[in-house]
């Protein structure tokens, strides 16, 4: 099969690195960067370059790009795609995604589908890429109601192939509404947690947990800007919730109640094992 | 040298473990525990086992236990330290023990410096004790204004041989204000994150962040309830930071406000930067 990926970043970079390691498809690449071209095919991470005018020979493209330009590359090259074949994002966020181009692509006989590979790094870029990024990760897809259920085992397969240790398939609405909570949230806690006076004073003072907690801070703005605005209600949601959880346990501290903030942190603990009981 | 331990569980364990593998000195501990205490002989992790009888031929006491616990033992047996010794405690706060035990201990001739070997791990007692728990780990020591030079040399050194990475030094109103931030604040965030409707849906859809945010919300209840109590103030003003920090990035996301919320992560992004490069 051959394989056309749309943006060499830290993710688009990844999936060529792992696609030549662990599978035998054949991968191409387009990047404005021509750095990043280079260095790939110098790196043997994809087979030759990829343009508007070859996307039409790949069996399946996969979109790296953040979100915005997403919707733009796939709006803009609509007729450009191979008839029949399939076209794959790995945005963030779904809902926006799908709406936004799956009905296109349709009309030229084009399938989408949306995807979201849950890596990352706290890097961004080609230079940052690995072919192992994705060995311990899952890999989400949002078919729609009418996608065929070939596309979704194709996609899966591939997914598999990779090196991802988990498919799961989700709806657009229930995926943005976990990644709401599991990574969104997070990357706004740890945004906001470095911005005490105190941060400064840490060197020396700090160990494995205030490591934890703000490793994320160091994110790419634009990317997560574009996320968030496009998963509005969902992360307000999450926010308020944590907010009025924080609310009692300041509440509980400042009041001096013991026995109120010992019960507060005895349900957090049972809930994380009984999530770590989960995974 | 002769050093007794009180108190074998994580912190006093991963202790005894590194005095025997990295130094010559005696390690003796005292424990309610009978296993404990036979554990730790069986792995050659103690001499032997101490009382509150042979406390006296100590030359330096290490007080491993929780903060009400520490004030308790300290007083209780304030008279069985050796006239002329050291006697350091290990917990998460300092003021409010200082404040107890240093001066009933001067008045017995025994001299006490407040002590936290920045170190933990999500797991409590001796069975999860490790003898390179504080490899890459800061000491830090607040002497008080009449603390002897000798006294804090000694125990600096002792520190470093145990292989603590780094020494620091600090007054105990420092330390709090500081540790309120980088480690109970930590704790609170971690224990409150856990608390969303989505917690129990995640499995399948997170990936690193979701799992540093939570990490240590598997914690201590009893432990953590008499820490944050005893550092009231630093830790309800950092709260208090937090909530209002959060409430920014929420009004932005909820207004669309898609340039106030890139200069709210900007911002975060850069101070992590920044206080990483103070490492």
């Amino acid at each position: 099969m051959k394989i056309g990926i749309v943006g060499l970043g830290l993710i688009g970079g990844s999936l060529a690195k792992a696609i030549k390691k662990n599978t035998d498809h054949s991968c191409f690449a387009l990047d404005i960067d021509r750095a990043a071209i280079a260095g790939a095919v110098a790196q043997e991470a994809i087979d030759g370059e990829l343009t508007t005018d070859t996307l039409h020979t790949c069996d399946i493209v996969m979109v790296c790009l953040h979100p915005a330009q997403t919707i733009r590359f796939i709006l803009d090259n609509k007729a450009n795609f191979k008839k029949g074949g399939i076209v794959i994002d790995s945005c963030g966020v779904k809902t926006s995604i799908v709406e936004a181009v799956e009905a296109p692509l349709k009309e030229e006989g084009v399938v989408f589908i949306g995807c979201h590979p849950m890596a990352g790094r706290e890097f961004s870029g080609f230079a940052y890429s690995v072919d192992n990024l994705f060995e311990r990760a899952s890999f989400i897809m949002t078919p729609s109601d009418d996608t065929a259920a070939k596309t979704v085992r194709e996609i899966s397969q591939l997914a598999y192939e990779i090196g991802f240790a988990k498919v799961v398939t989700s709806t657009t609405e229930e995926h943005d509404r976990i990644i709401a909570f599991t990574s969104q949230l997070a990357h706004v806690v740890s945004s906001a947690y470095v911005k005490s006076p105190s941060l400064l004073k840490q060197a020396g003072f700090s160990a494995g947990s205030f490591k934890d907690l703000t490793r994320v801070a160091k994110l790419n703005e634009n990317m997560w800007t574009e996320l968030f605005l496009m998963n509005k209600q969902p992360l307000v949601d999450e926010l308020d919730c944590i907010i009025a959880r924080l609310t009692e346990y300041r509440d509980a501290i400042n009041a001096g109640d013991a026995d109120g903030l010992r019960e507060l942190l005895k349900a957090g603990r049972e809930l994380k094992e009984l999530s770590n009981n989960q995974q």
